[in-house]
């Protein structure tokens, strides 16, 4: 691996993700979840800035100190920051600053990688060529919310190739109970969180190899899925109740027919394609409607290796916890994982929106149980 | 068993519970989480009323049918109820009429067990009598709280005994990799979620015999663990910051000396005793300021039978997810455990409230993280 | 007159009203407005405890100090104090300790009141008992809404007496453009808000002899009243929607019959008494569809020579603000009036539950516009 | 005057003040009482279309429907819109595109304007050009909150003049007790809300010549007033506490200097200089610390003519109510003033952002007691 090539590639990428973008979409936070587009570009800049040019690279002057502020997205090992509310209040740094702040942080890092990389150099690097590929995730996502939710439905790139056209004849795999391995293995990057590899035990069980359809799902809604509290959570029925929920994010009902807003625009649903944006909330009272599961994290990583998988982020029935022997790493970096293992729902596989070579099959996603602005699909279980 | 005087033994239990009570202590609900012990009284009548008269005694007169909106909790199946954070909202039915309604049911089910049982009454009955002893662990909770939530501090009964007195010293055993069975089994009473007995696959594990003490948590204070976020989940950080957190629930620090409210009423702490009173964020947090964890549910199944446990329920780092195979029973009964698997912490073992012989190693309690107004305690693990 | 039956008198009647209540009716507080009934009885004890004996009363001995933090109302020269929100957490004092300080306080005044009393002393003595009355007038409103408001509607008393037996027929008075004088001139009490007398200068108009009628009101409900935004505030239009505001509070719509609970119970609408329980925005959208307006203080003060009021609180259009040369007392008792003039409207009259002989033309009431929870009615202008 | 260099001098007007911004600082809005200038842009395009070019100019080609739903400030008349709160949220239409929809409104508008314009028209057209002024007003504090509020903090312009180089020494005027007329009169343009001319009867009173200096209010921030109730009102009170209010907004205490920022950046206090950016609660409690008060707007009015006015916007103690036989107009138009009238403060004069030939004698501005994004000011009374 060349090593510059490959950070000039990573970063170059987050920046054709927005080369769509009108300068006023960089700017706003239509909900608290979704970040500005400017920002994660700052952000994941400033990641690379603080972690690895400050400590690595001798005589580094930093662009902006003031950028430790307005940048910093949780760490609270490194200082105070701008409350994630209100990134979209803020209209300096400008979109241009911040394209200035990233080529002055890739010479530098450019700088940087031609020389010697030790090992401790190179695992941060990993950690940020990881971490601005989740932003990249992120970027997608958060850019389709913030032009889907605007009332002119503004089409995001009429270019943009959504790599799932459908989704195969439903059919389900049997696995024995028994012992099985699971978490990474290997000499490849993985997070925190995928560590250390160890034993679990599982009950027989059966899984879909396909994801449920925009028809499927449909079936749910007209059925009166989303009137009957007997198929959802307590919390997931006041959640419905309270924010009026009757249909997937995106979902439009103009003059009785279901529209789907995507990065083409508004479109009829496609009923073929693997329903997304649903919550965990969503996707259990799927499953509970139609008398099965979820499957969990365990089952799903041992059963996946004979389904293809990556279209839509699955929700899983596990709760976000450590893996034995798990262990935060020291200082700011210590931060990254570990302080979310509470009330979190872990999702496995990844989505249209994962950059190419991110996924794994080890890898642990997780987003509270209301959340639905990432591409979450459901797989079945029982 | 006779069960006419099972029934009443245990009706008759919650009875004694509220006798150090005035009558305005039944009527007060000062945060969402605490009911007003009235409401407690008729909502386990309303229980058997609902459950066993009206479906199995012929010619069964409601006793009042207002009461179905005044003392339904959470079953939705069986129609409108007065919201939860209004409980405290009603001065009637007034204490006087509550016990009425309990001497009518009492009498009613005296007679209907009298006849033959069949299984299926049988079970609901068990059930009634288990629901009733949950509120019965409730009520000391909520009554604690009630008065020791009062600016005058009036003890609950100098009598109540408190069958903690101290802490033995400080060990730990240690449990070996490997396949275990977790989960209830065998003829006697158990709840739909600690079904059906499965295996685990546990890691090597060592966990500690005894509970953390109020000395060796008030170390914790002063180390300053309540200011420093490096031990906290993010969510248990913005909850110490949000509530001004500085100590475990009743502990209050009157001219730099730290006193307890306990039923007897305020008290200098007792630094022998069992910490408790804390909220899951407060026992991860402490585990973590020691380099250590809290044990899983399993852990502490498996691991239980070696020590003395039932002081305080105690915090596990499992999540409250449904068991292999878990189904929902048909009707309001299915609404029991089922609905409030998301967002909850298991605890494990039981407390000073917990009534005799409700106890049972494969029990599984759960709250929200923040939650402390129950007799929690911590217990260490690695 | 006699100071001593006079202080007893009133205070007796206090406890008069109270009579119906059972205990747990003495306790709660279903919205923030509202006072539990014993905390009226506690707060009127400690006014006279703390302004008049402390002060003058050589030797009194309080009768629990921590009372001051419990029935201080808002008076923040005279120490901390139980939040608004929590005063329906609080079931100790017991009422009946809450009836033994009152006994204890009377009996002290009592006492002191043997003595001479010098003009200082005389002052705050009237402003004591004028201040018991308010709260008397509050007692009545707060146990109609703890009643009303209870699913099970129980009755207040059934001998009560409404002084307003239906509307005479609607007739209008002329007023002609001038200089008139407002504000309280003679040697009685009055609060510091009726002073000084001035002049002021109003414009011809016509104002109606008699209250709007629930008849009335029940057009502009028919007619479509709250659904138009057109004859509401901006913000009273908000109200009506967060709030989902359809009729006056208390009515009640079963099967289409309109009820209203009065201290009576639930009864039959009397379509020939004044409308009453209607919010400021109400009043204004009521008059809005008429084509008219409501009055104002000054025009009411000048008018209601010619004509009979009393019995529902007057809605005005005037805000409430200080009269030219207001002053606040130094000390607490400067609090009474002042500190609350702004965002408020004056309501003039008196009401059906204003203890007698409490009324007085230059009166003025005051609430926010938003709240109906007292005996509130309308009269028309133009 | 030349009706369409007039209003094409004013539209330009508006797009001047915001030559200075960065596209980004167009789309932001940091606080709900804060609208993003490209917002400003379109709905002061968007009243001349709809109540201009849609009525009166035949054949009239709306250049986007979709803009209804955007640009609509509070209008219910006129249909469904974006509520306030979200304009913060769009990022479309771009600021390009609200550009182009100016230039095509004010080619239309120039084409109709060449064309006879009757009295009704001229009376609509008065009020676009004096309703694009309010908001050229709104559009300079609006900016200066959005750069204000940056941790960058941003200049405006180093070109800004502001009017205010100081305020004249201190001096008072006397005016008499009597009758006194206020309200517009004359043949040109005012607010519904200052019709019609009447009577009122003044008390004798004293008002400064002067408006209070930031000396002389950051002596009352020494003297504490921040920290002593008994200044404020309740209300006011809740307010300081609440927010942690310490200092007028733009205010920032940087190693123990005050600093202010103004649209020139960040900068030492002018002493000298009227202050501003208080609100109401603020100056009141300023008032009340002084032993003065606030003038009403009658007095203000009536002494203005003697002392020179129109760099602050000042609060005055009335409360914004209709004067004697205030009507609304039918349709749309009649939702401009009157809704808002309660719960509201009047301010009289003009301020620095105000356009020349905007401000006039009998001109009623209104906000809420707790705003101060605008440039208010506070002169005393007695």
């Amino acid at each position: 691996m060349n090593l510059v090539n490959e950070y000039l590639k990573i970063r170059k990428y987050s920046e054709e993700i927005c080369e769509p973008l009108q300068t006023e979409d960089y700017v706003v936070q239509p909900i608290v979840d979704v970040s500005p587009p400017k920002w994660h570009l700052g952000h994941t800049t400033w990641f690379f800035e603080t972690f690895i040019l400050k400590p690595y690279s001798a005589g580094y002057q930093e662009f902006n100190e003031d950028y430790n502020y307005v940048f910093n997205s949780y760490y609270e090992t490194v200082g105070a920051r701008v409350i994630r509310t209100d990134r979209g209040n803020l209209s300096r740094p400008s979109v241009n600053e911040v394209y200035q702040y990233r080529a002055y942080v890739d010479e530098a890092m450019t700088r940087l990688l031609a020389c010697a990389v030790d090992e401790k150099l190179m695992e941060l690097l990993l950690l940020g060529f990881n971490h601005e590929q989740q932003h990249q995730e992120l970027l997608l996502t958060d850019i389709k919310y913030i032009l889907g939710n605007n009332p002119l439905f503004p089409a995001y790139s009429r270019n943009w190739k959504d790599k799932t056209d459908g989704v195969s004849a439903v059919d389900a795999i049997n696995i024995s109970e028994g012992v099985y391995e699971v978490g990474y293995q290997g000499d490849g990057f993985c997070f925190d969180n995928e560590l250390s590899r160890h034993k679990v035990y599982l009950q027989d069980f059966s899984i879909s190899t396909s994801l449920v359809t925009n028809e499927e799902y449909l079936d749910f809604i007209i059925a009166g899925g989303y009137q009957n509290f007997i198929y959802w959570h307590a919390e997931g029925w006041d959640w419905v109740k309270n924010n009026q929920i009757k249909a997937p994010l995106y979902w439009n009902e103009i003059n009785d027919t279901w529209f789907n807003y995507t990065l083409h625009g508004l479109r009829h649903i496609d009923f073929k394609a693997p329903v997304t944006h649903v919550s965990y909330y969503e996707a259990y009272a799927y499953a509970s409607w139609k008398g099965m599961r979820l499957p969990t994290e365990f089952e799903w990583e041992i059963a996946a290796r004979q389904f293809s998988w990556g279209k839509r982020w699955e929700w899983t029935e596990s709760a976000y916890l450590p893996y034995p022997g798990f262990n935060k790493a020291p200082g700011a970096i210590g931060e990254y994982n570990g302080k979310f293992m509470v009330n979190q729902k872990v999702l496995r596989g990844a989505s249209v929106a994962t950059p190419e070579g991110h996924e794994r099959l080890t890898y642990r996603n997780f987003f509270h149980p209301h959340l639905r602005w990432q591409f979450t699909g459901i797989r079945l279980a029982k």
